[in-house]
């Protein structure tokens, strides 16, 4: 195992004891917790409470104060897949190879269930405000989390993605742009400067990753939408070729597969270039940018 | 117009105009933006706010601090009614008296205007916390009202309501308070508890509060169940005798009309007797329970 490797276990290991403790509540209601708990545990790479403790760490922060947000930006992207593989919205039945939470809860607990894990993020991480070590730049990540996953961040893009598969839009760059720096480099990046915001990072240190951000939740969906052309269901657990079949708007629909792909290579560059200045503490989220562009899931 | 109802219609024209000015934000994605507006001015009674703010004056609070909870509350009220009126859900094509949200946007959209108004909710309550008179006492607020609207409070009694239409439950009286309690009676504390958590007001106004809002929460939802059997489906803008064609569980097939509407005479009668040691500042939450109680939508 890789210096890598070692870390990205320990980030997993810290907030999946954290979101077993907030889901061991018992004061949730059972089923609502068993639906909750079923997608939170489907196998989920953790990628974005890594994000978040890594940055947490790169600014010499504490991972105390940065751990119920790394809970809660996991529940929200779980709540967003959710939600996301409704018949009404993509209409997937599985995910990570698992039947997808509507299939085994009906929608009616899936629709309570996504509501619930998004509630439920907000409640944890205003629960610890009294107790984090700087309270002003604990409320400062968490408000920048709430507007990176909200209404202009990340539930903007996944509007602009169901309405352009609906039919309205035009297959231009500035609506491509739109939809993928909103529906999935936003939660990223809220991830990155929470992390940061929360250790007190100064300007120099918000900037870059803030860079990093963008370029690395680009990559990260240019790789998914190419993932969908060319890679193995069994693999990536869920069905290929979908992106075409529902109209969607992707990297290799407007640039072709090729092109798209020089742009993953490139975004990812631009990624570990942002972070350069930073030398060894910064080399995690560097190898984190490197792997995601070469996953096979 | 009484003294009640001016009251009433300043804290409405209060929220409003902060709603107003939440929704015109030109960040959110348009059609999202549309979408929330036309569920959020769909004609709405603004009740929540109002026992908020009402609230706060009885605890000799701000009402500045408290314009962004109350316009909060009515964004999580809204959302819960979206995703209630869903197919999935109560299936109800309408709601005071317009299509509801999912018949002239389409299920996903809906979704998503749901997400929206949970997220925007969360969003425009941290935003102020820098402002807030009182950090503190502005936290415990926000605290309390997103335990109340959650996976223990009002999204629990959402799943009990759906699992036992469903027809998994008992006809208990446990599993009645169960629901009734969590999916009416909790945001409504919530609202008035926030209302005087913002202000700091004394734990002996918090009880009193706690109090009339559990006695409110029951009677508001018993009208409503005696309202679906008795009400003029014309005033009340929906369908009537829904209840019993979805097997709901409610007061009146419980107990019978006459001891449901004895009940909610009851529970009317302590919610202002809770609040009658606070003389003429309770004026307005006492007449506000005992126009619930009358009312005809």
């Amino acid at each position: 195992m890789t210096a890598f490797e070692r870390q990205w276990e320990d980030y997993t290991e810290l907030v999946e004891l954290k979101l077993k403790k907030y889901l061991a509540d018992g004061r949730i209601h059972k089923t609502l917790s068993e639906a909750m708990a079923y997608s939170l545990n489907a196998g989920g790479k953790r990628l974005r409470p890594a994000l978040l403790m890594a940055a947490c760490e790169l600014s010499d922060g504490d991972l105390g104060d940065a751990l119920p947000l790394a809970a809660a930006v996991e529940m929200i992207h779980t709540y967003s897949l959710i939600h996301d593989d409704l018949p009404a919205m993509d209409d997937d039945d599985y995910r990570r190879g698992k039947p997808s939470n509507h299939k085994v809860f009906g929608e009616g607990i899936a629709i309570l269930a996504g509501d619930g894990l998004l509630n439920y993020a907000f409640q944890v991480m205003l629960e610890f405000l009294p107790y984090a070590r700087d309270r002003d730049d604990y409320a400062k990540a968490v408000l920048e989390l709430s507007n990176r996953a909200g209404v202009w961040g990340m539930i903007a893009g996944q509007t602009a993605d169901l309405l352009f598969a609906a039919g309205s839009g035009e297959p231009t760059v500035a609506e491509l742009n739109y939809i993928h720096n909103h529906k999935t480099a936003d939660l990223i990046s809220g991830a990155l400067l929470a992390g940061a915001l929360v250790a007190g990072a100064d300007q120099r240190l918000l900037e870059a990753l803030r860079a990093y951000g963008s370029f690395f939740g680009l990559a990260f969906q240019i790789k998914d939408d190419l993932l969908d052309l060319q890679g193995d269901a069994s693999l990536l657990g869920k069905s290929v070729g979908k992106d075409q079949r529902e109209n969607k708007l992707t990297f290799p629909a407007l640039y072709g597969e090729e092109k798209a792909a020089a742009m993953l290579r490139e975004c990812t560059e631009n990624a570990r270039a942002a972070l350069e200045p930073f030398g060894e503490g910064a080399e995690f989220l560097c190898e984190m940018a490197a792997r995601m562009a070469v996953r096979d899931h």
